[in-house]
């Protein structure tokens, strides 16, 4: 018969075991916590819960450092529950987003692989409890993190205590999987010696004190489903400009047909692109990302992908049942890493990574908006699409024309934020075509832009921007009286068209 | 008797020695020349002038790629010559940057680490003819370069033709400092062997075929001395906060008094900066850098500097004579790395360098401008700026906080022109203070960064913008419509100050 204790194979610690409000309890106003959880998987749930409850009695606030977005609602209920003063690096949940906008707690947006350094270097504090998720704890001490890395082994190695959750819901068959290698501190450190996306170059878990393990909590709750949004005709038509823009580096000899490590971003326009893969003449292909979402398994079970390596495996609701159901048949074919290494600049531009990511909104020079709605709300953060594009061989940058029913333009005089310069955008897709920038100065970037990328609806716009600009002259003209006219105009009339017929027409569609 | 020909080792190429104006010749309409050349040093001048005298007589156009800026006025010679289609990755000459402002050539402003992997795979076409300076050529054909390294090794592996200028105004003293490692191509690389700034991992020359070299031509001309203007109060007061930052750190127990391999971009404030580390407590110090200034060199004969690893030496007239004089006592000291190496991400975050560099303007969140005047104007490009700044342990930007008379403001309520955007930037230094933005969210930074940087003239100004910002709400809260007003008002009344009453006493003053 096995019992839950057979997850804890040093007898040493099953002393350790305390319930979730146990743990929560230990938790003091003004710490610091490092969450495991990285794109709703493999975050911890317990005792995140049970701290929301000791907020209905108590008053205080921590600081929440995480891999990146939770699931489980957990950053909604930490946001209503008011208990968080600072969050890093990343999220992606609207109520908590509501709460950043109204500047009721704060918000650090940081690069994925960004967040190591500053708590190895201890700029930030001190971790008082890394709260780590575990499908078990080895004799040795090694913890066996579940649906993803993240930033669990930092956690856990720099971290005054650590509090485990076994989560008896994820299959033990993840153990192997994943690859925890450290960096060691900078200036103190060797090479990364990794020279292919199949490389192993780390252990099978985070090696720890086992002392340092204050608390162990048990647990039997399921990842939250990723919200994925099915390919669309649009995002199909996508992915096919994508496509035969690939196609074209293959002709003129820049790839072959196996081309070369794949990232692509979290989210609907990204995950259809990979998925236009599966009828293409592409073939053994390696993955190398942070977040392994469902297209990527499907890409395997059509015999396309030959290896994936990521931080984090994000599915739907069946495509969790099929691939943690048969796990067997994926998981010599998967290593997960700490996103330090999934996101390295040193890793990424040596194996010359093709990186995929959704843009919010790019401008008639290519640079970039990932995370600010009309320049001051944030949507989510930049995740890892900067440590991505800065180092891959292909920046790539997606983004449907136009949202809110045409009424706003992806492509615009001037993005409201920056988060990508012109300097690291290589390629730019709409569903209207696409543009490669590469090599190109501002000025011969701005026709690419315009006539391959924008919706028909705006391209006159553009060009009545861009012609007054080059008036002015410069490297890059413009206008700056007029620079964020259309997100202005957005704001005061519900779309970025400046004639008013064009409006009722976009209204009456 | 010493002749000039014994600079050139392999017998084979004695005949290809040709005249300046003979190699001119062989260039043809619409080709691509590279260059060698970084920051005014090693730049080759005769094959140059002598196309330019050629453009006389005829009308042609070539692209022009280099390592960074050329000395000798010869991109002010290609520019009022009208030779030049397409230029990258830097210039810093007022002639050419007229020519680019105005649209009349193409300026490609790039990370200076990343023209290496354009080149490499072809995307922008083949280099039709490396063009590169030399101290001499080995019998095996190896080429020793001259002060700068930069992009020569790239251009004359992968060029069709290659151009050796051998310079007989360059010390022959310089063989041996150069280290020439190529990455090979991405997907099918190996880790960067480097651990230490002092570490040498390739060849002291740029090995090609020798059957490469279509011609060899000799000169005399000795680089242009540096422009660099001396620290004034100014800038020892930067160079002061800059340091009481960095004593902060080493308090706090981040580093130790050797600090960490240091960085500086080129320029007066850099240069002032480093120039105030003389009299100060740290020591057996190490330069990890691309430009090795004046400052570099006071600081190894104080004894600070044990070892510096550059890609170019850009020194002022007397700096020259007194460092190439006595090039025994330097050269053991010294290491001269292509600039794909000396600006890599791997090495500049495994190193963890301390990166200071200039901006033009940045703003109350934290995003720098470093290339365009009021958002169109190019002044010089990027540099290497990007390729420190994302990936050092301390991205610095310096900057005096006013311009022309106090007119400009160099902290501005949104940047013009986003180089290094909230993301990448950790500490700002003005005459004022410093910043260090370190782990903050933009809510946090705005009030360090205008109270600590800002010149006291506008801080209300800043704070009237922000507070107006504030009620909007959002993680970055803006006003759009205002967000470039300072940068209207200066083009329209010549300040950035909005009260008439202050403008006039600023010009009293």
């Amino acid at each position: 018969m096995t019992s839950q204790y057979d997850r804890i194979q040093n007898n040493h610690l099953h002393s350790r075991v305390v319930s979730p409000e146990e743990a929560a309890s230990w938790i003091e106003d003004g710490m610091t916590l490092g969450l495991s959880g990285f794109t709703r998987a493999g975050d911890v749930k317990a005792v995140p819960f049970a701290l929301v409850e000791r907020a209905k009695e108590e008053s205080f606030k921590v600081n929440v450092f995480t891999g990146a977005s939770l699931g489980s609602d957990i950053d909604a209920l930490f946001a209503d529950a008011g208990i968080v003063h600072k969050r890093l690096p990343f999220q992606a949940d609207p109520t908590m987003r509501r709460s950043i906008n109204n500047g009721d707690m704060f918000f650090v947006d940081q690069h994925l692989s960004h967040t190591a350094e500053l708590v190895r270097s201890g700029v930030m504090g001190p971790v008082d409890f890394a709260i780590v998720e575990a499908v078990a704890i080895k004799e040795d001490g090694q913890i066996i993190p579940t649906t993803s890395v993240g930033n669990s082994s930092l956690f856990a190695m720099h971290a005054d205590h650590i509090i485990v959750e076994i989560n008896l819901a994820q299959t033990p068959l993840l153990e192997g999987v994943h690859d925890i290698y450290d960096t060691g501190r900078q200036g103190d450190r060797s090479p990364i010696p990794m020279m292919s996306a199949k490389d192993r170059i780390g252990t099978p878990g985070i090696q720890v004190d086992p002392d340092k393990i204050r608390g162990i909590v048990f647990t039997e709750q399921a990842d939250s489903p990723s919200t994925i949004v099915q390919p669309d005709g649009e995002t199909q038509v996508m992915a096919g400009h994508l496509l035969d823009f690939l196609r074209k580096e293959v002709e003129m000899g820049r790839l072959d047909e196996t081309l070369a490590p794949l990232q692509s971003g979290i989210g609907s326009v990204a995950n259809a692109v990979l998925h236009g893969m599966i009828d293409s003449e592409f073939e053994h292909l390696e993955v190398y990302s942070e977040v392994l979402q469902d297209a990527v398994f499907d890409l395997i079970d059509a015999g396309k992908v030959d290896f994936a390596s990521c931080c984090s495996i994000t599915l739907s609701d069946d495509k969790m049942k099929q691939v943690f159901g048969n796990f067997e048949k994926y998981r010599d074919l998967l290593v997960m890493r700490p996103q330090e290494i999934s996101n390295h600049p040193e890793v990424i531009r040596r194996l010359g990574l093709i990186s995929i990511n959704t843009a919010l909104e790019f401008d008639i020079y290519g640079n970039v908006n990932s995370t600010h709605v009309s320049g001051t709300k944030m949507m989510n953060g930049i995740g890892g699409s900067g440590d991505f594009a800065r180092n891959a061989r292909l920046a790539i940058f997606v983004t449907k024309s136009t949202a809110k029913g045409g009424n706003i333009s992806s492509i615009v005089p001037f993005v409201s934020h920056v988060d990508h310069t012109e300097h690291d955008v290589d390629v730019v897709v709409t569903e209207q075509g696409y543009a490669d920038l590469r090599g190109l100065s501002p000025r011969e970037r701005v026709p690419l832009i315009i006539e391959n990328c924008a919706h028909p609806d705006y391209k006159e716009q553009l060009w009545a921007y861009y012609e007054e600009a080059l008036g002015r002259g410069g490297q890059t003209p413009h206008v700056l009286e007029k620079a964020f006219s259309w997100h202005q105009n957005l704001a005061e009339n519900g779309t970025m068209k400046f004639e008013k017929e064009q409006k009722e027409t976009a209204e009456v569609r």
